[in-house]
């Protein structure tokens, strides 16, 4: 999120209020070279040329409007950019597993503004915001990360509920662990003697008769994709510690998501850490609690900064899968909005688990191994 | 349409020539929440934070080029936008069922410029408009509706042609109710005495050995989506009236799309009043008519406008299905480019009709409710 | 590419070292009536308002950074704009068929970067660039191509190996023959003697355990899509030649395509010609041969230009499918930005061929002509 702006001029077409009035086109094109390896029966080997590595390819427009007495409203329409095709990225429409990419129209998927299209009314009293957003329950899980949840670094803490394929039998993918779309959220304002906060409720939109059939039971689907959560931190001098929950209605299983991060920065590194502890309903087995942790930190070295971190997650079903990731990374700032860097990780499957990196596939309770080496330009 | 727009300087690579030339970047970001409500068997409700309630959310990039001699060139790309989840807007590539939006991507639609997307060469004799625009049949039912064709008191004399779901069984969604592809448009110029006028000619792209086969019948659709229409109107002080009529070919079955509409701006309150009689072809009931009015009017109130309209639509068919529709809202400028509003509708179907409002069901002959609350941000 | 740029002011948040930065919107929208006529058993006509006819429609954003020191670091993300409908143009994510778009979203495809998606390095030792871009052995097609592969007048040299429906039985569209995703790129720096030069490695992105079964035959597709070219030229005063070669691996049957092109300036018109040979491993008919040439040239006449080319494409294989293709156009610039233009050709079919022009049908071995007539539009 290391980004210079650009601002373009407004004409004064609303008058004397739109004199702070602001419109930002803004981006991101990060191009990473990512090879990742499995082992075992099935295992395979991956070279790609893709996106995303260090931050997220973007591309957004947004913008501001004073409206006087300490109010203003605010718009933010930023849609993933897959740079290394030129492909857009998909968005949910309903938070629910209906609602999200169909299988086989990736070669032409169009852009979306999937990363946040928002509108806010903000004042001395907070921010109202309406639309899609990050969800209150992802934060901790990225800012408390050392690889920011991008690359091959990403913590498990993360991918273990986000990324599909590294799931037990039965357990799907959080549809709202990083977004939500028809969310209203609420932010706390900026001064309020270090802490912070937001809460976020978020629609499923399903008719209230809506209903759905797993093998012979039917069940009201009219909440599936409805939920919400809040996030509340507090950050003073080299301290900053965050709490959140979060609780998305599903007909055949209730998705819970909570976690803490926090981070110390001793100036010569910043330490970080986060613990998650989630509970995901199935329709076959009922509420699955999944846990996990990270450690790592971010050291400065001259223009660049090493990334370190150790993360774990495990299901607590059958063989309670668990994954254990170590990742080691250098980036090299040639200028604010320039860097180069490389990620190395290597992942640990044990309990059945055959999560691997890269896009490489692995034997259960083997090793992947990967690394990312790439460029990131923002504007 | 009430936005400030954004100007982006020029650099004079063209030389003198583009001393007046622009480009703009521009858009509405307008979220709404919406509750639908029907009744009967089969009724249901929804909830839903949606888009457009008051203003068509969208992007959108435009520009002049001053060729000299009274001469310009421009282009308009205009994206619609879902910013309640970041998708797009479907367009439909030959004003056709098979053009439009192929259900179950929603959850990935990308943008198209499906709102408009047009070049254009301007003098003192007018404008030719080429590429993808409204039809000359649309303006009149959006015009003369107080609320703009917008959100849960959109008028009915649209809504039952225009939507799906409100049609009787065989009768089909007019394609080119509101935009056609593949158009050549002319635009009168605007100093002839209050005259105002255009027309356009739109292509269905088909190859002239095409066919379709309905049941046991095949026919050549070679002009299947090919069409066109004209609007003239008469604009003086207070008075604006407009005329529009259209025919759109298809093998089973032409549509044809005529309305009349007008106000008066009595100053305290702004009455407006449509007519409309149209003609759809169908496979298996031949040509069925349909018909509707409007009356309604805004009441300026301070920083704000009262909205109030009621309108109907009946297709002559079987048991003449009628929808009856009453709309009452408010719209509070925060400034010219940031307004909250609300719209309250009511409608009243018999005849065997079964619309319901804001994604609600309701059961035949029964009534719909539903309302809007939103924001809507212009940029 | 004869267009007036936009730049947007930048805020110095990089401070001094963005001194020089800039990021620049642009786009053309070129709209074209397009007519297209066949001959023989299910020979057609076809009536078009398309797009793309004199150069091909787009919307882009890119900006440069300059780093210090000689360096700099740039984007360009650009889109297919089908500004007839809207549409986006589809991308290929993979360098293979499964990558490209799929059928029947046509109606809904999405804006993608399908044109260009890139991030580069450059320095006083040339550019390093990354993503989706043209690959090296499609420049000598459309640099030395009046016609610049657009529109009605297209070599033959790229349509055969490029466009659907021109193929042998058998043979299939080359994916990379004009662009190529996962791209690294390398290009000679601008100022040595007259010599240019660029290189090009593209990945198909496949697991190292992946198969396709035709038939009965199985085989590794691991380095399907995968594959790289170069191009190296030469100008000076008023002569432009070069060559370019390119391999793609496809596990039933590599592609290469090789040609060579040039030009002579004479002032009074511009001389040009090229020579494709080609080799397109199928399935079942092993390594098919192509090869083709075109002759044409280019002559100011005023404010306008008259093009004029001929090309030929022959596959050897079976009936050895040939065709042959005349076209001749004219463009009269309104200004640097605006022209306006008409090109007519005619085809002729061989050997069993059967390709027709704009959309139209024709049968085996007999002709098919069609024209364009449109504007260009750049911003």
């Amino acid at each position: 999120m290391k980004k210079s702006l650009i601002a373009l001029a407004v004409l004064a077409a609303a008058g004397a209020a739109s004199a702070q009035s602001s419109v930002t086109l803004f981006g991101i094109v990060d191009a990473t070279y990512a090879y990742g390896k499995g082992e075992g029966v099935g295992g395979s080997k991956k070279s790609q040329l893709t996106n995303s590595g260090y931050n997220s390819s973007r591309l957004g427009f947004r913008g501001t409007e004073d409206l006087g007495g300490g109010m203003s409203a605010s718009f933010w329409l930023e849609a993933g950019v897959n740079n290394d095709n030129g492909a857009g990225s998909a968005t949910n429409t309903n938070n629910q597993a209906t609602g999200g990419a169909v299988a086989g129209i990736g070669g032409g998927q169009g852009l979306t503004f999937n990363r946040r299209s928002t509108v806010s009314l903000a004042g001395g009293w907070g921010e109202l915001r309406l639309g899609r957003d990050y969800t209150p329950q992802f934060f901790n899980l990225t800012v408390f990360d050392p690889f920011g949840t991008n690359g091959v670094g990403t913590t498990q803490t993360l991918n273990s509920i986000g990324s599909a394929g590294a799931q037990p039998t039965g357990v799907v993918v959080v549809p709202t662990a990083v977004r939500a779309s028809n969310s209203i959220g609420y932010f706390l304002p900026g001064n309020i003697g270090g802490f912070y906060g937001q809460a976020q409720y978020y629609m499923g939109e399903n008719n209230d008769n809506s209903t759905l059939t797993v093998g012979t039971v039917t069940r009201n689907t009219k909440s599936d994709g409805t939920g919400g959560g809040f996030r509340v931190g507090y950050a003073a001098g080299p301290f900053n510690v965050a709490f959140s929950m979060s609780k998305t209605n599903y007909a055949f299983g209730d998705v819970e998501q909570n976690n803490v991060g926090g981070q110390w920065d001793f100036g010569f590194a910043k330490l970080m850490g986060q613990y998650s502890f989630d509970s995901i309903g199935t329709a076959t087995a009922g509420d699955v609690d999944g846990k996990g942790w990270l450690i790592g930190g971010l050291i400065p070295v001259g223009a660049g900064e090493i990334r370190l971190s150790y993360s774990t997650y495990e299901y607590d079903i059958g063989t309670k899968p668990e994954i254990k990731k170590f990742a080691i990374g250098y980036v090299h700032n040639l200028s604010k909005r320039t860097a180069l860097y490389t990620t190395y990780a290597r992942l640990d499957n044990s309990g059945g688990a055959s999560q691997a990196l890269n896009g490489a596939t692995t034997a259960a309770n083997t090793k992947s191994d990967g690394f990312d080496i790439g460029i990131r330009h923002s504007f």
